[in-house]
C-alpha cells in the first residue's frame, strides 16, 4: 500500500426530504446566495420551488444553463455575478456539470485572470467562495470530491482541475430527487461511475480493501443500475446508486493506489471535440481498452474482474475468462443499459483521432498508467471504438 | 436505505514516516501542546523521541499512563493541566485508550463541573479543544470517529460519549509504528474491528453498499490479523489493519442503518465490572450473541455471514451452514488468533451477571437492538461464555 492522505468533510445529508436541512446548514457563510443550474429540469419537477420556499430567508441570485459538458463561458458568467453581487456561497442544483461549473465559479470569483488559467493549472487556485450542492444525478461524485472538468469548445480542450478549497461544505442527496432522470441519463451516468471505478481498481498497486471496495460498488451499480432505467421511482435502486457515485470517487479507492486515470483521459479527448456524453464515451472505451491491454501482465486482475465483478464462470483457460468478463461488460452497457456501442453510431469518425491521442497521452501522463500507452496505443484503442 | 448524516473531515495521512508531517499539520491550532500517552511502550520504540525531535518547535506538556480502559481520573487530571499552561491541542499518541481519553480531555477542558457529567451526556459537550493523533494500535477506530469511552471503576461503569466537536483535525496512521505490537494486543484489537463491523452488519435495515463493504473488511481482518500476529514487521498486514480499523468505524458502514451497537453494550458491563481487554470480551460474546439470536428471522444474516465472511461452503441445511459459520467464527478467535475463549478462564463467575445484564438493556437500550434482548436474555448469553 503507498503512502496517501485522505481528508473529506464534505457533510452528505442524505435521504428523503433532507433540502430541509440546508437552509440551516448554509447559514455560517451569509445571505447572499448564487444558485447555479442546467437546462430547467429543476422548474419542471419542482425542486427549484422547494428550494425556494426552504431558502426564502437568503437574497438568492441565479445562474441558469449550465451546459452538459459545462463551459467556461458559464464559469466566467457566474464569477462575475459572484463579484458583482459580493455573493457568499454557491449553490449548485444539479447533476456533476453544474457542480463542476460551480466548483470552478467558485475559485474564479478570486482570480483575476482568465479563469482558464486555473483550469489548466496555469495560475494556482488560492482562495474559494464555499460551496453547497444539491445532487439532482448520481454519476460524477462531485458532490463529495475537490474536482471538476470544464471545456473550452474553440480549442477542443476538457481539463480537470481540484483543489481542497473546491469540496463542498454540504451536500444533500435525496435519491427522489433523481426519479425523473431519463433511462438515458441513468444509463450513462451508471457507466460513468464504473469507470471512475475502474480507474482506481486497474493499478499496479493492489490493496485488499479498496480492491474488494471496488468490487463492491461494482456490484452494487450492475445490480441496481437497471432496476432504476426500469423503475425509474424505486428508492432503493435510487438510492444505491446515489450514495454508490459519491463512495467511487471520493478519494477511499484510490487510497494506497497510483490512481493514474488512464481512460478518463482518453474519453476527455473525445468530449472535447464532439461535447458527447461523458458516460456514454467511457461506455464505449472501457472494454475496447480491457481487450487492448489484455496481456500476461494484466490477466489476473481482469480474470478476477470477470468471476468477482461481472459473475462470469471460472474456469481452467484464465483468458477465456477474462474475455467473457469483457463480453459480459459490453453486454451490460450497450444491451442491458441500452448505450450506444460504437463511436460510428455517434457520428463520429477518424479524422482527429491522432490529436486526440497525443493529447491526451500528454495530458494524462498516460505513460503513467496502469499500462503505459503511447499515442500509436491510443489511436488504436479509438480506432476499435468506431 | 434509512435517512444519514456522514461528515468526517478528519485529515487521515497515511504510511511510513508520515510522522513528518505533524509539525505543518497542527501548527494553525497553536503552540501548546499536550501529549497523552500510555505505558510508556513509544518510549521504548523510539516514537517519543522521533515525535520530540519533529515538533522541537513546539512547547510540549504530557500526560503519561493512560490506562487500558482509561479512566475519569485521568481525563480530570489532563484537563487540569489543559487549564493550567492554557494548552492550544491535544496530542494523543497511542491507541484507542490514549485517543479516548484524550477526546475526553478536549471537552472537559472547557466544562467546570465533573467531566463524568459529559459522558454520561448528563451535560452537553459545547467546545472542545483541537485534537490530533499518532496512532499506534489498530482496533478502536477512534482516529477517525467522533467518540470514546471511559471507565469509573468505583462505581464499575464505563460508558460511550462523542460529539463531532471530538473528531481529531488529523491523524498520522503509519503502520510501522504497529510493529512492536504484541501477539495478544494484535489478536484483541482485530477482533475489536471485526466486532465493530458486526454491529453494523447485523441490522434491522439491509444496505447493498453498506453490506458488502461490511463483508469485504471482515475478509480483510479475517486475511490479515493472523500474518501481522506472525510476522509482526509485515508492511501490508499491519497497514491493511491500521486501514480496516479506521474505515470500519468512522460511520460508513452505518450510514443508512439503525446501528443499534446491542454487543458491545454487553460488553461494556464486563470490562467495567473486570476491567478485561475490550476486543477479549467482544470476542468471547459475539459467537455466543450469535446463536442465541439465530432463528428463522436472522438466519438469512447468519447463513450469509457464514458464506460470505467465513468461507463455509454452502449447502441445503441453511441453519447448518450459519452454525458452522458461528463454529467458524469460534475456530478463528479462540485458535487462529489464539484469544481466551471464556469467561472463567479470566477468572469471572456469574456473580454480577444479573445487575450487568440490567445496566446493559438500560443503557444500550437493547430493546431496540437487530434482535430485542431482555435483561434475561443477555443474562443467558453470559452464562454461555462461562
Amino acid at each position: 500500500m503507498k503512502n496517501f492522505e485522505f481528508c473529506v468533510g464534505t457533510d452528505i445529508v442524505f435521504g428523503r426530504d433532507t433540502e430541509k436541512y440546508l437552509a440551516d446548514k448554509i447559514r455560517p457563510y451569509g445571505k447572499k446566495i448564487l444558485m447555479v443550474y442546467g437546462g430547467g429540469s429543476i422548474k419542471k419537477n419542482g425542486l427549484y420551488d422547494k428550494l425556494m420556499k426552504i431558502l426564502e430567508e437568503y437574497e438568492i441570485y441565479e445562474l441558469s444553463g449550465v451546459e452538459p459538458n459545462p463551459r467556461i463561458e458559464s464559469v466566467k458568467k457566474g464569477a462575475d455575478i459572484c463579484r458583482e453581487k459580493n455573493i457568499d456561497l454557491v449553490l449548485a442544483v444539479g447533476g456533476g456539470s453544474t457542480l463542476d461549473c460551480s466548483k470552478a465559479i467558485c475559485a474564479a470569483t478570486f482570480y483575476n485572470g482568465d479563469p482558464w488559467d486555473l483550469v489548466v493549472r496555469k495560475a494556482p487556485i488560492e482562495k474559494a467562495l464555499p460551496l453547497a450542492t444539491v445532487l439532482t444525478l448520481s454519476a460524477t461524485g462531485s458532490e463529495m470530491d475537490a474536482g471538476g472538468v470544464i471545456s473550452k469548445l474553440d480549442t477542443n480542450e476538457k481539463r480537470g482541475f481540484g483543489s481542497p478549497l473546491l469540496l463542498p461544505k454540504v451536500s444533500i442527496l435525496n435519491p427522489e430527487n433523481t426519479f425523473t432522470v431519463s433511462e438515458y441519463q441513468t444509463a450513462s451516468g451508471s457507466a460513468d461511475m464504473m469507470a471512475h471505478i475502474f480507474e482506481s481498481y486497474f493499478d499496479k498497486e493492489k490493496v485488499f480493501i479498496q480492491d474488494e471496495f471496488a468490487e463492491a460498488l461494482l456490484r452494487a451499480v450492475i445490480h441496481y443500475a437497471p432496476i432504476a432505467v426500469k423503475e425509474p421511482t424505486n428508492y432503493q435502486a435510487r438510492a444505491e446508486l446515489m450514495w454508490a457515485s459519491s463512495l467511487a470517487i471520493n478519494g477511499i479507492l484510490g487510497t494506497g493506489k497510483n490512481d493514474n486515470w488512464t481512460v478518463h483521459s482518453i474519453e476527455h479527448e473525445l468530449s472535447a471535440f464532439y461535447d458527447i456524453t461523458h458516460g456514454v464515451g467511457l461506455a464505449i472505451l472501457y472494454p475496447r481498452w480491457m481487450r487492448y491491454i489484455l496481456s500476461e501482465n494484466t490477466l489476473d486482475r481482469l480474470h478476477r474482474f470477470a468471476v468477482k465483478v461481472m459473475g462470469v464462470p471460472d474456469g481452467d483457460d484464465k483468458e477465456k475468462v477474462a474475455l467473457n468478463g469483457i463480453e459480459a461488460l459490453e453486454k451490460f452497457f450497450f444491451e442491458t443499459l441500452n448505450l450506444p456501442s460504437n463511436l460510428t453510431e455517434l457520428g463520429i469518425g477518424r479524422e482527429n483521432f491522432k490529436v486526440m491521442a497525443e493529447k491526451a497521452v500528454q495530458i494524462g501522463s498516460l505513460s503513467n498508467g496502469y499500462v503505459a500507452l503511447t499515442p500509436d496505443d491510443v489511436e488504436k484503442i479509438y480506432e476499435m471504438c468506431l
